[in-house]
């Protein structure tokens, strides 16, 4: 139930950033969450799109340094206590949470939040076990 | 035009993150955007919030280390080369991005990016000055 | 084989970081290693003192959110090449580093690199194997 | 009085770390100081050598993507509180520390410590000021 995600390296943080996305808008490729964490010297760009390929040719091509990583895109129920049970789930299997982000696009009802986990196969149980349900790559992805 | 950002610090990810989120919860207080950020050996939860006094008073009475951040919600057009003009106009006014994330409620056809900056005051003028839009606190706080 | 590092977050850098180093210096606490790790809103200043028992107690009076966590300190021929072999070691045993820094006090020959490791006991079985020194908590820790 | 850093990007940390310290080893470089930062997905390796052209075109030819800093080495007397009067020296001018680590080849009587500030120029006036000491790229450098 993995969704990809993008992680690109980002030399100099601002120029960096403009010229990533600046790349990605010349191919159409559109972008469906992100997050950019950062370090004095450094930042990296986290972001889910949708032509997962396509980005990471362009942006190859560009000569940035890409990875994909997986990670998991959970719904949440949009009310107060939503996200708090998920998180319960996790912390009763002893999951650790690596990062999270939200996912910027409803889907009904629901908010969608982007975990990365040390242990995805343990953490798609708990959650699985919990009666969660997660975005699929075909959510994500243009058809 | 700044929006209050809460920043959170977890001892634990995985269990503390939990704490914080049902302390929230029990609270009645909705989360309107999110994002961890991690360390080896601690974690940053970033949030907003719908009433960040509520949110931390009730964190304060929990034990939690929480302190309130100026930040910069800005409308982004939901298209291809939405996100790219915006942080052209950033660069173009040499303004350093800390971080950044997306904030998970659209405003009619945008999307909505909050973003931590060096120097708020220039980056909102370059902002301001390219014809961005900003939501403002009051779109984000419950009336 | 473990030595014990107290890991400090600071809310506030610099203001943050001279109070806590001011604090130990009053106890007559010396201070081993040092490193501070930053995000953009705090930072995490990691410690090896020769008191670890005094400095968490003087910490914990102080207010400071400090723990403990445990390090592995490896003794590095001080030679090129010799803190290749062992970075070789690990990687054969496909050991992952979360983070590591010098110890700056030598001894003998050797130079000293602290390591934090995912999984400390299959990281000092690697070194072990390797043939690998280790600092140990009384070279560290004042009788 | 700055000292030359490499910053170099790990896209995985463990057998990253290994390649480039054995790059560096292979050309007889000698490492003086080094630390790894890490965020979840990648890592930052910060060095300082005795041959900073040497090691850069090492890198490069290796495919590392590294760059050059400028960091502050300061001589702090290695008694409890010689590290706690440069800080306060620091605070009092409120310079903002962005990271820090030990240095770990001994001067004298006194420990080393890098520091990378925002604002160089003011961090070093302050520090004359209060009458530090500070390593010169001569002592670092192979003559």
């Amino acid at each position: 139930v993995g969704v990809e995600q993008l992680s690109i390296f980002l030399e100099n943080k601002s120029g960096g950033l403009a010229d990533v996305i600046d790349v990605l808008a010349r191919r159409g490729i559109n972008l469906r969450a992100l997050s950019v964490a950062d370090e004095a010297d450094f930042g990296i760009l986290r972001l889910i799109v949708d032509d997962t390929e396509g980005a990471l040719a362009a942006l190859k091509e560009a000569g940035a340094v890409a990875r994909r990583t997986s990670v998991v895109a959970v719904e949440v129920p949009d009310r107060p206590g939503g996200l708090a049970g998920v998180l319960a789930a996790l912390r009763a299997a002893a999951i650790n949470v690596e990062y999270m982000y939200a996912f910027p696009v409803k889907s009904g009802e629901a908010a969608v939040v982007v975990f990365r986990f040390d242990d995805e196969p343990a953490a798609v149980a708990a959650l699985r076990a919990a009666g969660a349900r997660f975005l699929e790559a075909r959510d994500v992805q243009r058809s």
